[in-house]
Protein backbone atom coordinates (compact mmCIF):
# COMPACT_ATOMS: atom_id res chain seq x y z
CA UNK A 1 0.00 0.00 0.00
CA UNK A 2 1.10 3.31 -0.54
CA UNK A 3 0.59 6.66 1.41
CA UNK A 4 -2.01 8.51 -0.46
CA UNK A 5 -0.80 12.29 -0.77
CA UNK A 6 -2.47 14.99 -0.62
CA UNK A 7 0.14 17.02 -2.92
CA UNK A 8 3.16 16.43 -4.29
CA UNK A 9 6.48 16.80 -2.06
CA UNK A 10 7.72 20.20 -0.63
CA UNK A 11 11.60 20.57 -0.76
CA UNK A 12 12.44 23.83 0.33
CA UNK A 13 12.70 24.24 3.97
CA UNK A 14 11.05 27.91 4.15
CA UNK A 15 8.28 26.87 2.42
CA UNK A 16 5.20 28.82 4.03
CA UNK A 17 3.38 26.02 5.01
CA UNK A 18 6.64 24.01 6.79
CA UNK A 19 7.29 27.63 8.59
CA UNK A 20 3.56 27.98 9.87
CA UNK A 21 4.06 24.27 11.37
CA UNK A 22 7.68 24.82 12.88
CA UNK A 23 6.07 28.51 14.12
CA UNK A 24 3.80 25.66 16.34
CA UNK A 25 7.01 25.52 18.66
CA UNK A 26 5.82 28.77 20.12
CA UNK A 27 3.39 29.06 22.84
CA UNK A 28 1.63 32.50 21.08
CA UNK A 29 1.41 30.62 17.92
CA UNK A 30 0.05 27.49 19.12
CA UNK A 31 -2.48 29.63 21.38
CA UNK A 32 -3.62 31.49 18.37
CA UNK A 33 -4.17 28.47 16.42
CA UNK A 34 -5.46 26.32 18.80
CA UNK A 35 -2.74 23.57 17.38
CA UNK A 36 -0.02 21.84 18.06
CA UNK A 37 3.09 19.86 16.81
CA UNK A 38 2.85 16.42 17.22
CA UNK A 39 6.36 14.24 16.69
CA UNK A 40 6.78 10.37 16.60
CA UNK A 41 4.23 7.64 15.97
CA UNK A 42 2.66 6.30 19.42
CA UNK A 43 2.28 10.19 20.01
CA UNK A 44 0.16 10.68 16.97
CA UNK A 45 -1.47 7.42 17.53
CA UNK A 46 -2.77 8.69 21.13
CA UNK A 47 -3.83 11.62 19.73
CA UNK A 48 -5.82 9.75 17.49
CA UNK A 49 -7.26 7.49 19.70
CA UNK A 50 -8.23 10.44 21.79
CA UNK A 51 -10.52 11.93 19.45
CA UNK A 52 -8.36 14.82 18.68
CA UNK A 53 -8.63 15.94 14.91
CA UNK A 54 -5.39 15.67 13.09
CA UNK A 55 -5.43 18.04 10.51
CA UNK A 56 -1.91 17.19 9.04
CA UNK A 57 0.50 15.02 8.65
CA UNK A 58 3.96 15.45 7.58
CA UNK A 59 5.82 12.73 5.90
CA UNK A 60 9.64 12.14 5.91
CA UNK A 61 9.43 11.21 2.21
CA UNK A 62 12.64 9.90 1.42
CA UNK A 63 12.39 7.37 4.50
CA UNK A 64 8.12 6.66 4.14
CA UNK A 65 7.33 4.86 6.87
CA UNK A 66 6.11 1.27 5.03
CA UNK A 67 4.27 0.54 8.03
CA UNK A 68 2.56 3.47 8.77
CA UNK A 69 0.73 3.20 5.41
CA UNK A 70 -2.65 1.63 6.44
CA UNK A 71 -2.95 4.03 9.46
CA UNK A 72 -2.60 6.98 7.27
CA UNK A 73 -4.55 6.09 4.25
CA UNK A 74 -7.09 5.79 7.33
CA UNK A 75 -6.52 9.24 8.47
CA UNK A 76 -6.69 10.89 4.93
CA UNK A 77 -9.95 9.14 4.62
CA UNK A 78 -11.03 11.14 7.49
CA UNK A 79 -9.83 14.62 6.97
CA UNK A 80 -6.49 14.50 7.73
CA UNK A 81 -3.91 15.86 5.01
CA UNK A 82 -0.89 13.76 4.43
CA UNK A 83 2.30 16.31 3.09
CA UNK A 84 5.17 14.77 2.03
CA UNK A 85 8.45 16.59 2.65
CA UNK A 86 11.82 16.39 2.06
CA UNK A 87 15.05 15.98 4.24
CA UNK A 88 15.66 19.39 4.77
CA UNK A 89 12.14 21.09 5.46
CA UNK A 90 11.17 17.94 7.63
CA UNK A 91 13.86 18.07 9.99
CA UNK A 92 12.99 21.57 10.34
CA UNK A 93 9.75 20.75 11.83
CA UNK A 94 10.52 17.68 13.71
CA UNK A 95 12.93 16.57 16.91
CA UNK A 96 16.41 16.33 15.47
CA UNK A 97 17.71 12.73 17.30
CA UNK A 98 14.49 10.85 17.48
CA UNK A 99 12.86 11.13 14.13
CA UNK A 100 10.15 8.59 13.10
CA UNK A 101 9.46 9.72 9.45
CA UNK A 102 5.45 11.53 11.11
CA UNK A 103 5.32 14.89 12.12
CA UNK A 104 1.33 16.30 12.71
CA UNK A 105 -0.31 19.18 13.38
CA UNK A 106 -3.23 18.81 15.63
CA UNK A 107 -6.22 20.76 16.81
CA UNK A 108 -5.79 20.80 20.82
CA UNK A 109 -5.32 23.40 23.22
CA UNK A 110 -5.35 22.57 27.22
CA UNK A 111 -8.64 22.85 28.97
CA UNK A 112 -9.73 25.16 31.83
CA UNK A 113 -10.88 24.18 35.08
CA UNK A 114 -14.49 24.28 34.14
CA UNK A 115 -14.35 22.36 30.84
CA UNK A 116 -12.10 19.90 32.60
CA UNK A 117 -13.99 16.73 33.85
CA UNK A 118 -11.82 15.11 36.67
CA UNK A 119 -12.96 11.96 38.65
CA UNK A 120 -14.54 13.35 41.78
CA UNK A 121 -13.12 10.98 44.29
CA UNK A 122 -9.67 10.48 43.36
CA UNK A 123 -6.87 12.41 44.13
CA UNK A 124 -5.82 15.34 41.49
CA UNK A 125 -1.66 16.41 41.24
CA UNK A 126 -1.66 20.05 41.31
CA UNK A 127 1.75 21.08 39.46
CA UNK A 128 2.54 24.94 40.68
CA UNK A 129 6.32 24.90 39.26
CA UNK A 130 7.50 22.97 36.59
CA UNK A 131 10.66 23.90 34.87
CA UNK A 132 10.84 21.62 32.26
CA UNK A 133 8.68 20.20 29.95
CA UNK A 134 10.38 16.38 30.23
CA UNK A 135 9.78 17.17 34.15
CA UNK A 136 5.51 17.61 33.17
CA UNK A 137 5.57 14.59 30.58
CA UNK A 138 6.89 12.60 33.10
CA UNK A 139 4.20 13.51 35.68
CA UNK A 140 1.52 12.96 32.55
CA UNK A 141 2.70 9.78 32.74
CA UNK A 142 2.55 8.59 35.90
CA UNK A 143 -1.21 10.37 35.79
CA UNK A 144 -1.91 8.15 32.92
CA UNK A 145 -0.62 4.87 34.77
CA UNK A 146 -2.48 5.80 38.24
CA UNK A 147 -5.36 7.63 36.29
CA UNK A 148 -5.64 10.32 38.51
CA UNK A 149 -5.67 14.09 37.11
CA UNK A 150 -3.20 16.94 36.88
CA UNK A 151 -3.99 20.80 37.18
CA UNK A 152 -0.79 22.91 36.31
CA UNK A 153 -1.15 26.38 37.45
CA UNK A 154 1.81 28.40 37.38
CA UNK A 155 0.02 30.36 34.37
CA UNK A 156 3.70 29.48 32.12
CA UNK A 157 3.75 26.04 31.42
CA UNK A 158 1.97 25.08 28.45
CA UNK A 159 0.88 21.29 28.44
CA UNK A 160 0.29 21.69 24.78
CA UNK A 161 4.00 22.28 23.85
CA UNK A 162 5.57 19.69 21.53
CA UNK A 163 8.29 18.80 23.84
CA UNK A 164 5.82 17.91 26.76
CA UNK A 165 3.82 16.16 24.69
CA UNK A 166 6.42 14.20 22.94
CA UNK A 167 8.23 13.18 26.76
CA UNK A 168 4.23 12.35 28.11
CA UNK A 169 4.43 9.67 24.97
CA UNK A 170 1.05 11.07 23.97
CA UNK A 171 -0.78 10.30 27.32
CA UNK A 172 -1.49 14.56 27.68
CA UNK A 173 -4.50 13.76 25.44
CA UNK A 174 -5.79 11.13 27.21
CA UNK A 175 -5.60 12.63 30.90
CA UNK A 176 -7.64 14.67 32.65
CA UNK A 177 -5.81 18.07 32.74
CA UNK A 178 -6.36 21.27 33.22
CA UNK A 179 -4.43 24.77 33.43
CA UNK A 180 -5.24 27.46 35.81
CA UNK A 181 -4.11 30.11 37.99
CA UNK A 182 -4.04 29.78 41.96
CA UNK A 183 -6.47 32.86 42.04
CA UNK A 184 -9.16 30.72 40.22
CA UNK A 185 -7.77 27.22 41.88
CA UNK A 186 -8.17 28.56 45.55
CA UNK A 187 -12.26 28.95 44.89
CA UNK A 188 -12.31 25.62 42.63
CA UNK A 189 -10.70 23.32 45.58
CA UNK A 190 -13.10 24.68 48.24
CA UNK A 191 -16.16 24.40 46.15
CA UNK A 192 -15.14 20.96 44.80
CA UNK A 193 -14.35 20.25 48.49
CA UNK A 194 -10.73 19.20 48.06
CA UNK A 195 -8.15 18.92 50.73
CA UNK A 196 -5.02 19.99 49.75
CA UNK A 197 -1.67 17.76 50.71
CA UNK A 198 1.49 19.63 49.73
CA UNK A 199 4.88 18.06 49.56
CA UNK A 200 7.50 20.48 51.16
CA UNK A 201 10.67 19.93 52.68
CA UNK A 202 9.17 21.62 55.95
CA UNK A 203 6.07 18.91 56.04
CA UNK A 204 6.00 17.45 59.40
CA UNK A 205 3.90 14.10 58.70
CA UNK A 206 5.56 11.31 56.62
CA UNK A 207 4.41 11.38 53.09
CA UNK A 208 2.79 7.71 53.80
CA UNK A 209 1.03 8.91 57.16
CA UNK A 210 -1.14 11.28 56.07
CA UNK A 211 -4.40 10.12 54.19
CA UNK A 212 -3.65 11.09 49.93
CA UNK A 213 -6.76 8.80 48.61
CA UNK A 214 -9.90 10.45 48.54
CA UNK A 215 -11.19 13.83 47.05
CA UNK A 216 -7.31 15.20 47.60
CA UNK A 217 -5.25 17.52 45.69
CA UNK A 218 -1.42 16.74 46.14
CA UNK A 219 -0.02 19.92 45.90
CA UNK A 220 3.65 20.41 44.30
CA UNK A 221 5.36 23.30 43.76
CA UNK A 222 9.08 24.27 41.74
CA UNK A 223 11.96 22.16 42.79
CA UNK A 224 13.82 25.53 43.47
CA UNK A 225 11.29 27.71 45.09
CA UNK A 226 8.77 24.82 46.48
CA UNK A 227 4.74 26.44 46.69
CA UNK A 228 4.01 30.02 46.40
CA UNK A 229 3.42 31.84 49.71
CA UNK A 230 -0.31 32.07 48.35
CA UNK A 231 -1.20 28.73 49.85
CA UNK A 232 -0.36 29.42 53.13
CA UNK A 233 -1.97 32.53 53.22
CA UNK A 234 -4.91 30.87 51.97
CA UNK A 235 -4.47 27.90 54.86
CA UNK A 236 -4.25 30.46 57.44
CA UNK A 237 -7.41 32.46 56.25
CA UNK A 238 -8.87 28.75 56.36
CA UNK A 239 -10.23 29.10 52.64
CA UNK A 240 -8.28 25.94 52.13
CA UNK A 241 -8.19 22.57 53.84
CA UNK A 242 -4.44 22.33 53.63
CA UNK A 243 -1.71 20.44 55.01
CA UNK A 244 1.70 19.22 54.75
CA UNK A 245 3.76 15.96 54.02
CA UNK A 246 7.82 15.74 53.75
CA UNK A 247 9.78 12.54 51.68
CA UNK A 248 13.09 12.22 53.60
CA UNK A 249 15.80 14.31 52.00
CA UNK A 250 18.73 12.29 53.36
CA UNK A 251 21.62 13.12 51.71
CA UNK A 252 23.66 15.98 50.13
CA UNK A 253 21.13 17.53 47.85
CA UNK A 254 18.20 19.23 48.99
CA UNK A 255 15.49 18.89 46.71
CA UNK A 256 14.41 15.61 44.70
CA UNK A 257 12.98 15.87 40.71
CA UNK A 258 9.87 17.24 40.45
CA UNK A 259 8.49 13.99 38.30
CA UNK A 260 9.74 11.75 40.86
CA UNK A 261 8.01 13.40 43.91
CA UNK A 262 4.81 13.02 41.82
CA UNK A 263 4.98 9.26 41.56
CA UNK A 264 5.81 8.81 44.80
CA UNK A 265 3.07 10.31 46.09
CA UNK A 266 0.64 9.71 43.18
CA UNK A 267 1.29 5.77 43.93
CA UNK A 268 1.26 6.04 47.66
CA UNK A 269 -2.18 7.46 46.88
CA UNK A 270 -2.47 4.02 45.31
CA UNK A 271 -1.51 2.00 47.53
CA UNK A 272 -3.74 3.45 50.36
CA UNK A 273 -6.58 2.77 48.22
CA UNK A 274 -5.48 -0.95 47.39
CA UNK A 275 -5.06 -0.73 51.35
CA UNK A 276 -8.69 0.39 51.91
CA UNK A 277 -10.47 -1.06 49.37
CA UNK B 1 38.56 39.33 46.27
CA UNK B 2 40.04 38.55 42.84
CA UNK B 3 40.04 35.28 41.53
CA UNK B 4 43.73 33.90 41.48
CA UNK B 5 44.47 32.53 38.16
CA UNK B 6 46.81 30.28 37.26
CA UNK B 7 47.71 31.95 33.14
CA UNK B 8 46.43 34.27 31.22
CA UNK B 9 42.98 34.29 29.93
CA UNK B 10 42.88 31.90 26.81
CA UNK B 11 40.57 33.16 23.76
CA UNK B 12 41.16 30.54 21.29
CA UNK B 13 38.26 28.00 21.04
CA UNK B 14 41.02 25.59 19.54
CA UNK B 15 43.45 25.70 22.50
CA UNK B 16 45.00 22.36 23.67
CA UNK B 17 43.82 22.55 26.76
CA UNK B 18 40.38 23.69 25.98
CA UNK B 19 39.99 20.64 23.32
CA UNK B 20 41.29 17.98 25.23
CA UNK B 21 38.71 19.43 28.15
CA UNK B 22 35.90 19.27 25.55
CA UNK B 23 37.24 15.62 24.54
CA UNK B 24 35.74 14.45 27.79
CA UNK B 25 32.49 14.58 26.56
CA UNK B 26 33.51 11.03 25.20
CA UNK B 27 33.64 7.75 27.20
CA UNK B 28 36.97 6.93 25.71
CA UNK B 29 38.50 9.92 26.27
CA UNK B 30 37.37 10.04 29.78
CA UNK B 31 38.17 6.47 30.58
CA UNK B 32 41.82 6.88 29.27
CA UNK B 33 42.16 10.05 31.59
CA UNK B 34 40.45 8.87 34.16
CA UNK B 35 38.61 12.35 34.38
CA UNK B 36 35.59 14.25 33.74
CA UNK B 37 33.80 17.48 33.25
CA UNK B 38 31.74 18.96 36.06
CA UNK B 39 29.95 21.44 34.50
CA UNK B 40 28.29 24.01 37.39
CA UNK B 41 28.84 25.61 41.06
CA UNK B 42 26.79 23.09 42.95
CA UNK B 43 28.15 19.83 41.56
CA UNK B 44 31.45 21.44 41.91
CA UNK B 45 30.96 22.23 45.30
CA UNK B 46 29.77 18.39 45.54
CA UNK B 47 32.72 16.75 44.27
CA UNK B 48 35.15 18.88 46.31
CA UNK B 49 33.30 17.91 49.40
CA UNK B 50 33.11 14.51 48.10
CA UNK B 51 36.88 14.51 48.09
CA UNK B 52 37.08 14.45 44.58
CA UNK B 53 40.43 15.76 43.22
CA UNK B 54 39.25 19.21 41.10
CA UNK B 55 42.22 19.40 38.86
CA UNK B 56 41.38 22.40 37.07
CA UNK B 57 38.46 24.66 36.73
CA UNK B 58 38.03 26.88 33.69
CA UNK B 59 36.36 30.23 34.60
CA UNK B 60 34.55 32.61 31.89
CA UNK B 61 36.58 35.54 32.52
CA UNK B 62 33.97 37.63 30.85
CA UNK B 63 31.52 37.06 33.55
CA UNK B 64 33.66 35.91 36.23
CA UNK B 65 31.23 34.52 39.26
CA UNK B 66 32.20 37.19 41.89
CA UNK B 67 30.59 35.14 45.09
CA UNK B 68 32.59 32.18 43.87
CA UNK B 69 36.10 34.14 44.84
CA UNK B 70 36.91 32.95 47.75
CA UNK B 71 36.49 28.77 47.39
CA UNK B 72 38.00 28.99 44.30
CA UNK B 73 41.03 30.43 45.60
CA UNK B 74 40.32 28.15 48.87
CA UNK B 75 40.46 25.49 45.34
CA UNK B 76 44.16 26.76 44.08
CA UNK B 77 45.19 26.50 47.41
CA UNK B 78 44.78 22.79 47.34
CA UNK B 79 46.38 22.64 43.86
CA UNK B 80 43.60 23.26 41.46
CA UNK B 81 44.57 25.52 38.41
CA UNK B 82 41.72 27.89 37.94
CA UNK B 83 42.21 28.97 33.81
CA UNK B 84 40.13 32.04 32.49
CA UNK B 85 38.70 32.00 29.68
CA UNK B 86 37.07 34.34 26.89
CA UNK B 87 33.26 33.66 25.93
CA UNK B 88 33.92 31.30 22.68
CA UNK B 89 36.37 28.66 24.23
CA UNK B 90 34.12 28.85 27.77
CA UNK B 91 30.77 28.00 25.72
CA UNK B 92 32.81 25.09 24.00
CA UNK B 93 33.51 23.02 27.13
CA UNK B 94 29.97 24.48 28.93
CA UNK B 95 26.43 23.29 28.63
CA UNK B 96 24.53 25.73 26.57
CA UNK B 97 21.60 26.66 28.66
CA UNK B 98 22.82 26.41 31.78
CA UNK B 99 26.27 28.75 31.84
CA UNK B 100 27.03 29.12 35.04
CA UNK B 101 30.64 30.91 34.59
CA UNK B 102 32.51 27.46 36.01
CA UNK B 103 33.41 24.33 34.43
CA UNK B 104 35.47 21.58 36.34
CA UNK B 105 38.08 18.82 35.23
CA UNK B 106 38.24 16.44 38.01
CA UNK B 107 39.70 12.91 38.73
CA UNK B 108 36.48 10.51 38.76
CA UNK B 109 35.41 6.81 37.21
CA UNK B 110 32.73 4.97 38.91
CA UNK B 111 34.26 2.24 41.10
CA UNK B 112 33.84 -1.74 40.14
CA UNK B 113 31.65 -3.86 42.52
CA UNK B 114 34.73 -5.06 44.64
CA UNK B 115 35.79 -1.24 44.66
CA UNK B 116 32.35 0.16 45.94
CA UNK B 117 31.12 0.27 49.42
CA UNK B 118 27.49 -0.26 50.37
CA UNK B 119 25.35 0.08 53.11
CA UNK B 120 25.02 -4.07 53.94
CA UNK B 121 21.35 -4.23 55.43
CA UNK B 122 19.96 -1.68 53.04
CA UNK B 123 18.53 -1.91 49.17
CA UNK B 124 20.44 -1.37 46.41
CA UNK B 125 19.23 -0.02 43.48
CA UNK B 126 20.38 -1.82 40.19
CA UNK B 127 19.97 -0.43 36.89
CA UNK B 128 19.83 -2.52 33.56
CA UNK B 129 18.79 -0.65 30.78
CA UNK B 130 19.09 3.39 31.02
CA UNK B 131 18.77 4.71 28.15
CA UNK B 132 18.83 8.34 29.15
CA UNK B 133 21.67 10.57 31.01
CA UNK B 134 18.64 12.59 32.86
CA UNK B 135 17.01 9.57 34.12
CA UNK B 136 20.57 7.75 35.47
CA UNK B 137 20.66 11.43 37.18
CA UNK B 138 17.22 11.62 38.54
CA UNK B 139 18.15 7.99 40.02
CA UNK B 140 21.04 9.21 41.50
CA UNK B 141 19.26 12.21 43.11
CA UNK B 142 16.51 9.37 44.76
CA UNK B 143 19.27 7.17 45.64
CA UNK B 144 20.79 10.50 47.27
CA UNK B 145 17.79 11.14 49.17
CA UNK B 146 16.78 7.61 50.08
CA UNK B 147 20.60 6.48 51.05
CA UNK B 148 20.26 4.21 48.79
CA UNK B 149 23.13 2.49 46.54
CA UNK B 150 23.34 2.39 43.09
CA UNK B 151 24.64 -0.71 40.46
CA UNK B 152 24.68 0.44 37.19
CA UNK B 153 24.47 -3.08 35.08
CA UNK B 154 24.26 -2.78 31.30
CA UNK B 155 27.80 -2.21 30.38
CA UNK B 156 27.58 0.78 28.81
CA UNK B 157 26.03 3.95 30.64
CA UNK B 158 29.01 5.60 31.72
CA UNK B 159 27.79 7.67 35.51
CA UNK B 160 30.70 10.10 34.71
CA UNK B 161 29.34 10.98 31.70
CA UNK B 162 29.10 15.25 32.16
CA UNK B 163 26.00 14.90 31.52
CA UNK B 164 24.69 12.67 34.09
CA UNK B 165 26.45 14.53 36.46
CA UNK B 166 24.51 17.46 35.45
CA UNK B 167 21.40 15.86 35.76
CA UNK B 168 22.49 13.96 39.29
CA UNK B 169 23.21 17.72 40.67
CA UNK B 170 26.84 16.16 41.72
CA UNK B 171 25.08 13.88 44.04
CA UNK B 172 26.93 10.49 41.60
CA UNK B 173 29.74 11.84 43.76
CA UNK B 174 28.26 10.79 47.11
CA UNK B 175 25.81 7.78 46.28
CA UNK B 176 27.38 4.38 46.71
CA UNK B 177 27.76 3.32 43.48
CA UNK B 178 28.99 0.80 40.95
CA UNK B 179 28.93 -0.40 37.51
CA UNK B 180 29.14 -3.42 36.07
CA UNK B 181 27.59 -6.25 34.08
CA UNK B 182 25.03 -8.97 34.78
CA UNK B 183 27.52 -11.53 34.87
CA UNK B 184 29.85 -10.30 37.33
CA UNK B 185 27.14 -8.92 39.59
CA UNK B 186 24.87 -12.36 39.57
CA UNK B 187 27.72 -14.26 41.44
CA UNK B 188 27.99 -10.98 43.34
CA UNK B 189 24.66 -11.40 44.60
CA UNK B 190 24.25 -14.63 46.04
CA UNK B 191 27.66 -14.26 47.65
CA UNK B 192 26.59 -10.90 49.26
CA UNK B 193 22.97 -12.91 50.21
CA UNK B 194 20.94 -10.04 48.15
CA UNK B 195 17.38 -10.84 47.28
CA UNK B 196 16.18 -9.64 43.56
CA UNK B 197 12.93 -7.83 42.73
CA UNK B 198 12.82 -7.10 39.85
CA UNK B 199 9.85 -4.59 38.72
CA UNK B 200 8.27 -5.71 35.84
CA UNK B 201 4.58 -5.23 34.02
CA UNK B 202 4.16 -8.80 34.42
CA UNK B 203 5.04 -8.93 38.36
CA UNK B 204 1.84 -10.40 40.08
CA UNK B 205 2.69 -9.51 43.64
CA UNK B 206 1.94 -5.76 43.76
CA UNK B 207 4.65 -3.43 44.73
CA UNK B 208 3.87 -2.72 48.41
CA UNK B 209 3.10 -5.94 48.78
CA UNK B 210 6.40 -7.47 48.53
CA UNK B 211 9.46 -7.27 51.54
CA UNK B 212 11.25 -4.41 50.05
CA UNK B 213 13.53 -3.40 52.56
CA UNK B 214 16.88 -5.23 53.92
CA UNK B 215 19.18 -6.72 51.83
CA UNK B 216 17.31 -6.47 48.17
CA UNK B 217 18.71 -5.44 45.08
CA UNK B 218 15.31 -3.67 43.75
CA UNK B 219 16.01 -4.42 39.37
CA UNK B 220 14.90 -2.59 36.67
CA UNK B 221 14.94 -3.06 33.11
CA UNK B 222 14.99 -0.62 30.30
CA UNK B 223 11.61 1.32 29.37
CA UNK B 224 11.24 -0.13 26.30
CA UNK B 225 12.77 -3.89 26.74
CA UNK B 226 12.47 -4.51 30.22
CA UNK B 227 15.04 -6.56 32.25
CA UNK B 228 17.35 -9.14 29.73
CA UNK B 229 16.59 -12.84 29.80
CA UNK B 230 19.53 -13.90 31.80
CA UNK B 231 18.13 -12.73 34.81
CA UNK B 232 15.07 -15.31 34.34
CA UNK B 233 17.32 -17.81 33.30
CA UNK B 234 19.22 -17.42 37.01
CA UNK B 235 16.17 -17.51 38.59
CA UNK B 236 15.16 -20.80 37.05
CA UNK B 237 18.34 -22.49 37.47
CA UNK B 238 18.73 -21.26 41.69
CA UNK B 239 21.30 -18.82 41.23
CA UNK B 240 19.44 -16.08 42.81
CA UNK B 241 16.48 -15.34 44.47
CA UNK B 242 13.98 -13.82 42.56
CA UNK B 243 10.63 -11.89 43.14
CA UNK B 244 9.01 -9.83 40.52
CA UNK B 245 6.66 -6.84 41.55
CA UNK B 246 4.41 -4.67 39.56
CA UNK B 247 3.21 -0.82 39.38
CA UNK B 248 -0.50 -0.32 37.86
CA UNK B 249 -0.24 0.77 34.79
CA UNK B 250 -4.07 1.66 34.44
CA UNK B 251 -3.69 4.37 31.27
CA UNK B 252 -3.23 3.92 27.64
CA UNK B 253 0.73 4.33 27.84
CA UNK B 254 2.32 0.61 28.47
CA UNK B 255 5.71 1.72 31.06
CA UNK B 256 6.09 4.36 33.33
CA UNK B 257 9.43 6.77 33.32
CA UNK B 258 12.30 5.21 35.04
CA UNK B 259 13.67 7.14 37.16
CA UNK B 260 9.99 7.44 38.20
CA UNK B 261 9.60 3.58 38.85
CA UNK B 262 13.03 3.59 40.95
CA UNK B 263 11.61 6.01 42.90
CA UNK B 264 8.35 4.37 44.04
CA UNK B 265 10.43 1.58 45.08
CA UNK B 266 12.71 3.08 46.70
CA UNK B 267 10.72 5.17 48.89
CA UNK B 268 7.99 1.81 49.49
CA UNK B 269 11.28 0.66 50.53
CA UNK B 270 11.76 3.80 53.05
CA UNK B 271 8.28 3.37 54.08
CA UNK B 272 8.43 -0.63 54.93
CA UNK B 273 11.39 0.53 57.20
CA UNK B 274 9.71 3.13 58.67
CA UNK B 275 7.01 0.58 59.27
CA UNK B 276 9.13 -1.84 61.38
CA UNK B 277 11.45 0.25 62.95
Amino acid sequence: MTIPYSCDTITSPVNPRVRQAAGLREADARRTAGLTLVDGRRELSRAAAAGVTIEEVFVASEHPPADLADWLADLAGRGTRLTPLAERPFAKIAFGSRNEGVVGVVRFAPLSLAQARFVADRPLLVIEGVEKPGNLGAILRTADATGLGVIVCDGRTDPANPAVIRASLGTVFTVPLATTIVAELLPWLRTNDRRVVAATPEGTTPWHASPLAGRTAILLGSEAHGISPRWRQAAAADEIDFTTVSLPMRGAADSLNLSVTAAVLAYEAIRQEEMTA
